[in-house]
């Protein structure tokens, strides 16, 4: 059968709605019926485009990451970085961290979430990432065998979980520039 | 009124019991009650010693952690790191990674949990990771004004929260020294 395309901006709308209900409800909460509900659209179109309530979630959540890092080119690896921590999905991430705090509870409790997640937005977000090293490592930047190269997303993700649970601070473009500076970077050997 | 002292074995056998009891019920589930029949003890005696439920169990969780970072002094940085990762807590926080997850969340929605773990739990441990790096900053082995010296806490967090969130893997002693040379020495320089 063939599946409509929806428009992007209908798709925004869409994903806007589901991320509205997560703050509201919580992912246990929030059903199919309700999304149906408030977007104004048929429970078998949204069955029909995203399969399951898990996929629906995380491609609402990836919707807040309109780049992707391998999509970054600015020919060093500190203007990636710079680039990076300036995506405005970081900001979204600031005023989503109680959302953010809350599905991580709920991720452990729902397999079929985690593995949406895993798939639709942690694996392509560390390929891009993979993608953007690579390009640092063939330029010279950095050394293909420094250690450093497997941890960078264990260092990126302490910044943020670090920043919002023991200083209870947002995490902002400022934050994650002198992140990258102070220890990504130097860790990398840049 | 004098408070009576409860042997050290007495209190480990409390504090076993209240992770027990964490671990089979969660924080909103575990009352002062389930804590007094489990350890056949009143809660009078509890509330004496411990004054409420979230100093308890923030009292229980740092029980895993007998030795405060500042206490380690072996001469060197690296040596310093490589002791610290050696402490039991981090295996004991393997097994626990599922209670470290609920509490994760739980804390998020009890600001008096909330601040009985940053008292009680990591304001000793910041507090005693600080004197460890001021002693290495002393001995010369780090510029006093290396901006990673302040991301040191975020730097470790990252390891453990992404180990488990992303990789789904234990941290384990191997993992925290390799990350340890790989990402926190060199970021300081060392």
């Amino acid at each position: 059968m063939a599946r409509t395309r929806l428009t992007a901006e209908r798709e925004a709308e869409l994903y806007a709605a589901v991320l509205d209900l997560l703050r509201e409800v919580g992912y246990d909460g929030l059903t199919m019926d309700a999304v149906a509900a408030r977007t104004h659209s048929s429970k078998a179109t949204l069955y029909r485009q995203w399969g399951s309530k898990p996929e629906l979630v995380a491609r609402a959540l990836r919707n807040n990451k309109p780049v992707s890092p391998g999509q970054i080119d600015t020919g060093s690896l500190r203007g990636d970085f710079h680039a990076m921590a300036a995506r405005n999905d970081y900001c979204q991430m600031e005023k989503d961290s109680a959302l953010m705090r809350g599905l991580f509870h709920t991720v452990h409790e729902n397999p079929d979430l985690r593995q949406a997640l895993r798939e639709l937005l942690i694996e392509p977000e560390m390929e891009g990432l993979g993608e953007l090293l690579r390009r640092a490592v063939d330029r010279g930047e950095i050394a293909a065998d420094n250690p450093a190269l497997y941890y960078v997303t264990h260092m990126l993700v302490g910044a943020i979980v670090a920043r919002q649970l023991i200083e209870d601070r947002p995490v902002d473009q400022d934050f994650l520039v002198s992140y990258l500076d102070a220890v990504v970077l130097p860790a990398l050997g840049v």
